[in-house]
């Protein structure tokens, strides 16, 4: 039988297009030992379910959100709308993760600000927010926080372990780590470790965050946050998460139709404006009204220090502990987690014995692909079908 | 005969790593019209020359230096350098830019901070600095102004126009607006017009620089500007100007061997540092003691609002009236100005009945590659030798 946690009653933002249906819960635990940085804790961890777990609690599906994402992965009172909920077209009834067959689970991430524990959340021994008291975090300390959680849930082996960009080094992180859970792991737009290229993009951001002096050294009240240099930050993150062509497509060279979004600095338009810089300060502005930056700035710096190999003599190593059938999926016009290091990764699993399929996705829309090409993912993610 | 202008007293600043061997001139002129923003001036433009130009006056070569450089192209007394000066390998005697054949011209652009009039020039009706009241300039109004100083100097024709990136925009403009005064133009790493990601990824720059609180709308005293906006910007640039490739062969995974250097935001490192960070945080403090942050929002925007088609009914009527011969050089690996873009400009004008020729450099070190390969670029330019 599944236990489910307290269910959550915490404030989302007024703007957040969309009703919650399906009720958040959370679970609560005392301690979580962390990679590097002792043991930590308590932690919160909001998570949601669909479907039902059976009797054997082996058909659970570990769902794992992206870097500003939350445990809202399908909404059934919408399911075709990816603004709802973010891996919506593949969640329910008949789709990929089937929620008549499997008992999917989505939790928001370890330093995540949606119900989890994170720098925004309360220190217990302070009565104030961790701010940059919180530790620093890796992939593995979220996927430990996970495996708790599966198993106050009742789980005893996972179906399926499924996930894109930080997602997907979670997913991966499953597998190498707890390779006897994990039956089949879908690793999206994710390698086995950051280029120098992306771990610098991704400096860059925190940089304009920390930069900012509202960002106050991570305490700042709700609210009063930095903004601008947020804003920055998502504005850089979402040209790297597209590519040349999507925007060449898309925007061009198009004057911008107005000039009604401020820009993260206040500062006036220098001659016009692009129709691609409006765009850019409107995703900034819609995440700073969504999202914490500090947990933008440690959930990010996991990323960066993600390697599948620490902890293991060698990268083979690591990758010789997958017992999953796994399948990978890259995406031909992604920068950030190019293609070919994904297919590599693939291939090293494959040559170490183990049941790894690749497939790339024929997509303009670079490494955010992976929430657009719905037919495309859920052709991919039918060759792992039980 | 040649008429230089008056030599140039001003202070370089004290870290500048190079002792001034060569005079820099300045000729100051009343007026120019500017292509978007009215009548202009004084404009003053500081230049350098070498060699001596010949009775016919049609004998000299225009260099055009890139984002942030200077009319110090060459050094005589440390020619092998290019650190010293940053197209020094390809200049003097018996090199590409043959100083004892050629009388070689390199003047800092319009909008620059190293002589010429900019925004931290003083407004002489004000007495105080430009700041954000300079005018929006574009690559024409920089092409401009240089025809003012050729003519000063007593050029009657151009044997060259060479530059890379916004140097390769300039040299494609003056060779479509003045088509009679270029017998040859080599245009490197630069297309008819920026994408929209190179666009995005500059505003992002800019939008940081305008965020610090030292901007103070562009009124910050000298030595007060905002530091952590400009350094943060070149780090994205410096990222956007090298290669995933580069960055591998160089960075890779690699820890920083020491965490000296300050990062822009003056905020301690999240877990370690990586050596990726380290050099960018150093390319970021180095660009602060040397530039002017108005001068990059205006140079950079220049380069954003640069289309070779402004003012013509379309790209191939713009493109019909070139009569130089022309090189174009693209770079295998450079992503802000894609090879792609670069050879189908060369093959439009070729397609419209001009004469032009383009080479690829092989080269992982992206878009910064016409500062490095110094023997492909001397191969290249040996090419469109008179």
């Amino acid at each position: 039988m599944v236990t489910l946690g307290t269910q959550l009653e915490y404030s989302r933002l007024t703007n957040t297009p969309f009703a919650m249906a399906n009720p958040v819960f959370t679970y609560t635990f005392d301690q979580l030992p962390l990679q590097r940085s002792g043991q930590f804790g308590p932690v919160t961890l909001a998570y949601e379910t669909w479907g039902t777990l059976n009797a054997a609690a082996d058909n659970a599906i570990l769902i794992v959100h992206a870097l500003t994402g939350s445990s809202h992965a399908h909404d059934a009172e919408h399911p075709d709308d990816p603004k709802v909920a973010w891996w919506n077209p593949l969640i329910g009834p008949g789709r990929p993760f089937d929620t008549t067959r499997y008992f999917v689970i989505c939790s928001t991430i370890l330093g995540g600000c949606y119900g989890s524990t994170g720098p925004s959340s309360i220190d217990p021994r302070s009565g104030q927010s961790y701010g940059m008291r919180f530790p620093v975090i890796t992939i593995r300390d979220m996927v430990n926080a996970q495996r708790i959680l599966i198993e106050h849930l009742g789980v005893r082996q996972l179906a399926m372990v499924a996930g894109g960009s930080i997602g997907g080094q979670q997913a991966l992180e499953w597998a190498v780590t707890y390779p006897e859970l994990v039956r089949n792991v879908v690793v999206v737009a994710a390698t086995a470790a950051l280029t120098a290229q992306a771990v610098a993009f991704s400096e860059v951001g925190r940089q304009a965050i920390m930069a900012d002096p509202r960002w106050q050294g991570g305490d700042y009240s709700p609210g009063q946050g930095p903004d601008a240099g947020l804003s920055i930050a998502r504005m850089l993150a979402m040209i790297t998460y597209q590519s040349e062509e999507a925007m060449e497509l898309r925007f061009a060279r198009r004057p911008a139709c107005n000039s009604v979004i401020a820009t993260p600095s206040g500062a006036a338009d220098l001659g016009s404006r692009f129709d691609v810089e409006g765009y850019l300060y409107y995703q900034g502005q819609a995440l700073v009204e969504r999202f914490d930056a500090n947990s933008y700035l440690y959930i990010s710096r996991a990323m960066d220090l993600y390697d599948v190999s620490e902890g293991y003599p060698s990268l083979e190593a690591a990758l010789r502990r997958l017992r999953s059938r796994a399948l990978f999926i890259g995406i031909r016009s992604d920068f950030l987690f190019p293609p070919a290091r994904v297919r590599w990764l693939a291939n090293q699993v494959r040559s170490l014995g183990g049941d790894a399929t690749y497939v790339e996705l024929d997509s303009p829309y670079g490494h955010d692909a992976f929430l657009k090409e719905w037919e495309q993912m859920a052709s991919a993610l039918n060759l792992i079908k039980e």
